[in-house]
């Protein structure tokens, strides 16, 4: 298995990035990537009841098949508390995008991130996405991830190879988050494209494990989105022998195991004002929800996150967070130990004597800079 | 229906605080509530599963009985996840007292608020007991009240005085707090004190219902206290007629329910670093604890708040909060007001059209102050 930290795009794959006007500061504003066939998709969404236009009609779509063949990304607007007129500007926006790639509309997977509540600036994109679709290429990935990004400060990416027999199967990953929600700008999303030749329960249950032990294990500051997306499309145009959930399965969820966390890893690493990456596992619990349930408690604690901050080793705080978790933990049984403070990258260590299940959650410090970008941003 | 806003304690009530040393500013740091005979007392605790050693006693004194004459409180230290020493520690400062005041341990209730994890300066306590006890007097509340306190930055204090016939009844309620469980030094704590007639089963529902609607429905960083005590003693000095849960129930659970809400609301005015005070109404909810569900959600987001202190007008995240409540709710039912952002006090008022029910939550904005005083300190 070989980790490359860039984004290379799988065999079949072309992507695009330009600027169509919805970002004040004139960046890459609006992402395409696209699969000369259709590719099998596996897809998880926001659980937020409040979820954007896009988050719907992708949902809609899947329910057709799980067959798409391009992804469209603005980011500047969240298309979300949009209403139905809202639904009416993604679905016109696949319908634009397909038309120019003749394909049919419910083969795009449509995504936004940025402002909650605004209309979508529709007749940009609209505009944009002739020379979007005819900048179509495979270097063109190196703009699709920068076009993608709202508050992050760097681009999130990273490539998988792996061999089945003598074939190379190649994973490809960006994905754009600087919070779970952050501010007026952010959101989480990732898009992952492989060139797998793999059933779509293989792929659909590769992704389900994965996303729980990667994008579900991260938070910045507890607010849940109202459009995280994490999309993965296969093609098959690697031409290995077929990858199910009984063959070849593990290597496979292995490989996108990596990407998914690294991913992660890199979302949080660029979260908001943070200073600190914060590790923090807990040991010794009944099942890994057990032991996520409580990591994710310390996550969001503001005190902890404040502590680890200004340094200061209260780590009564993460044994009050812990009891607030609501799992039924003796004090006793618990036990702390947090690596030196003073250092960018923390290790919080937490057994609880329950059972033998684990989990690792990442997170970062709560900084005043945090607060101005979400305070001072309009 | 008499209110007054300062601390007037009931007949047979004397209270006293000084400085033994618990605090490094000398200021005072030890209070003392007595009622010259054995008073019905109604308590509420915090839920967190790691809760301190005073909150573990004062459970097992009320199995003995719902009697306590008396009222312990240290600032500066929580006595909280020490172990079985700092059990034996609540247990010590309880036997001193009682052993001076000639009364059982069991009628004397402990609490603590402070840091946690460190073991309590038992001896410091012992030593000021008897001097503390000696000054014990109608007037001391002026003491007692400001030696319960540690970050706050003003006494939480309210008296209320209604008429049964002829018999002029007294609430008292004197509180601390300022965050849920605030930094190192904070937590929530409040004593009310009554020389109403009244059964136990009347006390004990009439503070269920007023908690419930007042310290039940605030929050500053959604950080739960390990600590958190309400405790209401009713002396019967008044004389009144006795209130049980059919005759004047209602009136007396009104003054309690004035005395809770205030306090309340004052806790949120102090909280740490805050520049606003924000009312959450949320309406149209199927009963109470949905709406409070939703109102909270809103109040915990720290997009939310950091999006009031910077007067930021970005009612998607009110929307995003709201979606993640777990609560069905329809983007078509979902309304949102919001009054004038340049205020020092706000109304933020939701309708999600699900039914009649509705619930108000009071919250503090998010600020790079709460960060300073919580990260700096230590």
């Amino acid at each position: 298995m070989k980790i490359f930290k860039e984004a290379i795009l799988p065999l079949g794959f072309k992507a695009n990035g330009i600027a169509c006007g919805l970002k004040k500061s004139h960046k890459l504003d609006l992402a395409l990537f696209y699969t000369h066939k259709p590719a099998k998709t596996a897809c998880k969404f926001t659980v937020n009841k409040i979820c954007a236009a896009p988050v719907k009609i992708n949902k809609k779509y899947l329910k057709v098949d799980k067959i798409f063949q391009a992804i469209i990304v603005n980011s500047g607007n969240a298309n979300c508390f949009t209403g139905n007129p809202g639904i009416r500007d993604a679905e016109e926006t696949a319908r634009a995008l397909a038309g120019i790639l003749h394909i049919k509309k419910e083969r795009v997977l449509v995504s936004s991130t940025g402002v909650i509540g605004k209309r979508l600036p529709l007749l940009k994109i609209k505009k944009a996405i002739p020379e979007l679709a005819a900048g179509l290429s495979h270097q063109g990935v190196s703009k699709a991830k920068k076009a993608i990004l709202t508050t992050d400060t760097f681009a999130k990416e990273i490539t998988v190879k792996f061999k089945i027999g003598k074939e190379v199967v190649t994973l490809c990953g960006v994905a754009k988050g600087a919070g779970m929600i952050a501010p007026n700008m952010a959101t989480m999303l990732a898009f992952i494209l492989t060139d797998a030749n793999i059933t779509q329960g293989a792929l659909d249950k590769a992704l389900d494990i994965c996303v729980d032990n990667s994008f579900n294990c991260i938070s910045v500051d507890g607010c849940m989105s109202t459009n995280d997306t994490v999309a993965l499309l296969a093609n098959a145009d690697a031409g290995n022998k077929v990858i199910d959930t009984a063959k070849h399965f593990d290597l496979f969820a292995r490989a996108l195991g990596i990407v998914c966390l690294e991913l992660a890893k890199m979302i949080v690493k660029d979260a908001e004002g943070a200073t600190k990456f914060i590790r923090i596992q807990v040991s010794g619990a009944k099942d890994f929800c057990e032991a996520r349930t409580i990591a994710l408690a310390i996550a969001n604690s503001n005190l902890f996150k404040t502590a680890m901050y200004g340094e200061n080793p209260n780590f009564g705080r993460i044994a009050s967070a812990v009891g607030a978790s609501n799992v039924d933990i003796k004090e006793k049984d618990l036990k702390i130990k947090v690596s030196p403070l003073n250092k960018k990258e923390i290790d919080v260590c937490v057994s609880i004597n329950r059972g033998k299940a684990e989990a690792v959650v990442y997170t970062s410090d709560l900084t005043p800079e945090y607060i101005r970008i979400n305070a001072e941003y309009n």
